[in-house]
């Protein structure tokens, strides 16, 4: 069994950590920590607990958590990066669900971050957790970095298409929507039901984290420098992220279809559709699928890439679980084989 | 492992079903019809479906379904009815979640119904499916009638007081609403998106098909002629009951609170949610709990009982399952341990 | 025209009273006050307002607010008892949204409201605001207390019962279901989307403090002390309350449709919808109607009124606007015509 | 006052249409009619409209409506076509809300919607509804064809660019999101609450019927042939369409902000918001105004406009009176200053 800690489980990637950690076949949650709730079973917090866990929230405590043989951090951005250090130099593991070692270049970080990096040498050694492109890597890596749920949904769309250089790539753009559970489990007017709800609207339209974070991904694989226009935006449901990328064809004669499914054929959580299907993002509520279509409308130079996951699974908490199986030799999708919620 | 067969896998219910049974250890999925879809896979209809199940719906066959050992009704009221003599005849037992067996008058039924009932003779021989009720008869049953959503949640809730004779059973209310999906994925123009969203109504304020089934239920507990007001609604969210109960305490010494405890402290579907906590539609989403809770505002003499359950689990295809573990000799929880949604 | 003032227009209640004060035909908003927001246009805050008015937020200033004819208070509750005694003086009417005045008793106002009352005095003088009952007083008050949301949909659904002295008022029961809009503009974890959306649950179960103002309105009718079980719940939308009363017919013989359709045949506000039909609460969105319902299920003994509101206009905005057209001599529905926005 | 009667009022816009109508201060509704409804008052179909009408459904009876000065066809593609030669030709004004006149090429009309088209001639006779464009020729047609939701948005949007040659109209874009009840009041499955509810998708990627009325109006626009990817979602919501809206900068020199406020800024319909703001789809629920924002990501070349409007009223009801006004020399915004509904 794997000896697994958390380290502030109190918002939605935390109590998602949580369901898909209590019924996993090979792990043994040991501890987790929360300095606002410590003390108090996991059921106050989230009543869907209730019968899964005896649990209680613990006081951070850095022995505790050296006791683990993983440590999953599912904290705000900026507290991993404190504590991380001490865990790997006692021999611990570390998938962090925060954006603290996700870019390679601590100034870029510091930049959109607003804030200093407490540990750039670290920002190297550091595992960008998206297996179906470093899944060697996360196999030995002591540190993961886990993705960003936009990031995931666009770099997984976009991928076939730089690898095969099939597009221009100084004019991509990821057109994305997002439920409203991206926004945490933050006490906030603007994510009120009465604010998102019955609405949509576009946000951060003139720079939002996630881009430097997509751009990084998508010019590794490119082997140059992606020009991406990235709109995200607020749609009034919980979960899910549908992105809808568009790119131009540098060359047409491809077989997209083919290509795509060529592409994700042995991943267990990239579901390329049937040729003229459209994903729902209901269709992967709960799961950690990432289903996609590839579409060429009116036959045309533009192609349309619509992808879709679950924003707190395949985005957050399924990531770092199926990250965490890489990391420790176990089957892949243990743990995470849950059919999708629908309706 | 159990040989099953679903007939009318195209709803609600039926998807939910689905869902469960591709996942149960101890199930082989046979066969599933559907006289509309057959040759069809089932993510077709169910994307959700897609890479956990290779099956197609087939056409009616009652020689493929005479080669199960459980068959599941989940088409509509009138359809078992005609085919389940023929099954029971050939050895295959038969878990019906319409209503064509749930009560045990035929007359009743037929009014109720509107139509006559085709084998009344079975209806004693029916067991009805409440496991929190029924446990010994279901273990054995050849023929299960499934409880109907709202009859699950407001039997579970007033049990233990008609059980201990502490209300008058004469005045009880039931106030329930339930999400849009307990009525079916049938076109309709009052549950589309745009007339059942953002807004809430009752409806079946005279007489709705579940208060027979209802009082049938709690008159056996009592062991007289309850006398029951149930007024439905409809709430603007796709799963879930939630039911509110009245009634006026005859003895008002009892430790209310202690006596939910001990009622149900080994059920292992109903949660007493502890002294002050107040249930949500949302912690049992995707799951097969009861949870409630037992108040009697500021002290008074009317009881209050808020049960809530999530209609397609509970409500039917997760209890339907519950039925088939205890006739099959599993562990009653077998394929049910789904942690809720939540967000 | 009259001169308006609005202390407190950030929340949704002052919002929904700037939507219907900018369209009235007889008012000329002169100042509108808050703290926190002083100098920036309300279309700042509230985008649906830009092009509808030029107004600033401004300081709080008495001086201003004594130059108006009347002055709105939608401000938390505890705000407008320590400002209206200086208006009052000065010659300014003034309506309250908040609760500060709709107790007569100060002692059972403090125990709800957990603070002393700063102007007791004023309590018996305070004309509480339900056009319907108090329209006389209404026209000559200084001060009218608005009534509450749920106060307002359920005494308007009790009363004819109470005034004919049909029921037993000793076991009324009030099921009430709120929109989400009525726990206020607040940053709160609780109100969040991913919350409150997809769930239903009861809350305030063991005493809400719209309880002792409901009381203390049907005790006024029915001259007695009325029994009232008051449990509301929230559902998952925006706008409305829909209360599904609940009594015992003292006298089952009277013709419950013709008296509601007697009692309010005259109100330009409250509909009695013909028998057999119910009432959504969409059909009231955005407009100042109570629609409502009488039914007896099943012709037995239990009378069931269901009665709905738009909680932020005739529970709220709306019914202030209402009074202060009587308390001015205009026309009652003056500025309040819109059609309900449906869908 | 304009004599007004509609044909074919049962769905969204009907009831939309009747919603500003039954408002509107020079309007009098003679006659709507309905094969399906006749003989039955408005209010049962819409409860909303209880006390603001009397009128009833009628059966389809063209000397009653060659009584009227105009009149509304709120009916499904291709009913207009066959009744409105004679009514032109009875000197009657008409407003076709369905798409039967909105292109001038009978052959693409015949394509995208399947049938012949029943009067080609009057196709280049009929005005194309978008005052913001056509202002002077509505004011004189004798036949207005009103636009399409998504044409309204994406047209308003793109025009000032186009206008001004500043972009490349060979690869334009337009990823749209609309509220369900674009898809109007029909029983369908994929509109159920539980089937578009907590979920969002892309459809008719591969061809809409809006993508030829769109280019049209472009083209015409930028006198040359556009380039248009146009890709359609479905938004878990009642009301409201967001464009958003890309092209790439031929000249980056220009000052768009500046641009679009001169562009618009006597129109009472459109509102450009200050430099940095984003338009929310709530900000105009109810109302006439198209909303919009221009943006220039991270200071690219890649312009972004953001356009929202209510499908229901700019996007179909409100626009058709718009029109009217126009038609009729009355104010173009009598009967449209509702303020939106918000929350």
């Amino acid at each position: 069994m794997i000896k697994v800690g958390i380290v502030g489980g109190t918002g939605y990637t935390g109590v998602e950590l949580l369901r898909l950690l209590v019924q996993h076949p090979a792990v043994e949650l040991r501890v987790i920590t929360s300095r606002s709730e410590a003390g108090r079973g996991l059921d106050h917090l989230f009543p869907s607990l209730r019968g899964h866990t005896d649990l209680c929230f613990a006081e951070p405590d850095v022995d505790a958590l050296a006791g683990c043989d993983v440590v999953f951090y599912a904290t705000p951005n900026g507290v991993a990066m404190t504590q991380v250090p001490e865990l790997l130099a006692r021999g611990v593991r570390v998938i962090d669900l925060a954006a603290d070692f996700r870019l390679k270049d601590a100034d870029t970080w510091s930049e959109w971050y607003g804030m200093a990096h407490a540990c750039p040498a670290l920002l190297e050694d550091a595992v960008y957790g998206l297996p179906e492109v470093n899944r060697a890597e996360i196999a030995s890596a002591r540190l993961v970095a886990n993705p960003g749920c936009y990031p995931t949904a666009v770099q997984l769309g976009f991928l076939p298409l730089l690898e095969a250089g099939l597009i221009d790539a100084g004019a991509m753009i990821a057109d994305c929507k997002s439920g409203v559970s991206g926004a945490g489990r933050q006490a906030n007017v603007g994510t009120l039901l009465c604010e998102a709800g019955e609405s949509f609207k576009a946000y951060g339209v003139n720079g939002h984290r996630h881009l430097p974070e997509i751009r990084q991904g998508l010019n590794a694989v490119s082997g140059g420098s992606c020009g991406l226009t990235f709109v995200p935006h607020l749609t009034p449901m919980i979960r899910g992220i549908h992105a809808t990328l568009y790119a131009q064809l540098a060359d047409d004669s491809a077989d997209l279809q083919a290509l795509y499914e060529a592409r994700y054929a042995r991943e267990p959580f990239v579901d390329v559709m049937p040729a003229g299907w459209t994903p729902e993002t209901r269709s992967v509520r709960g799961s950690n699928m990432c289903r996609m279509a590839v579409c060429r409308p009116m036959s045309g130079n533009t192609v349309v890439i619509l992808s879709v996951i679950d924003n707190l699974v395949k985005g957050a908490a399924g990531q770092a679980v199926q990250n965490m199986n890489i990391m420790f030799g176990q089957e892949e999708s243990a743990g995470l084989t849950q059919v999708a919620l629908s309706p």
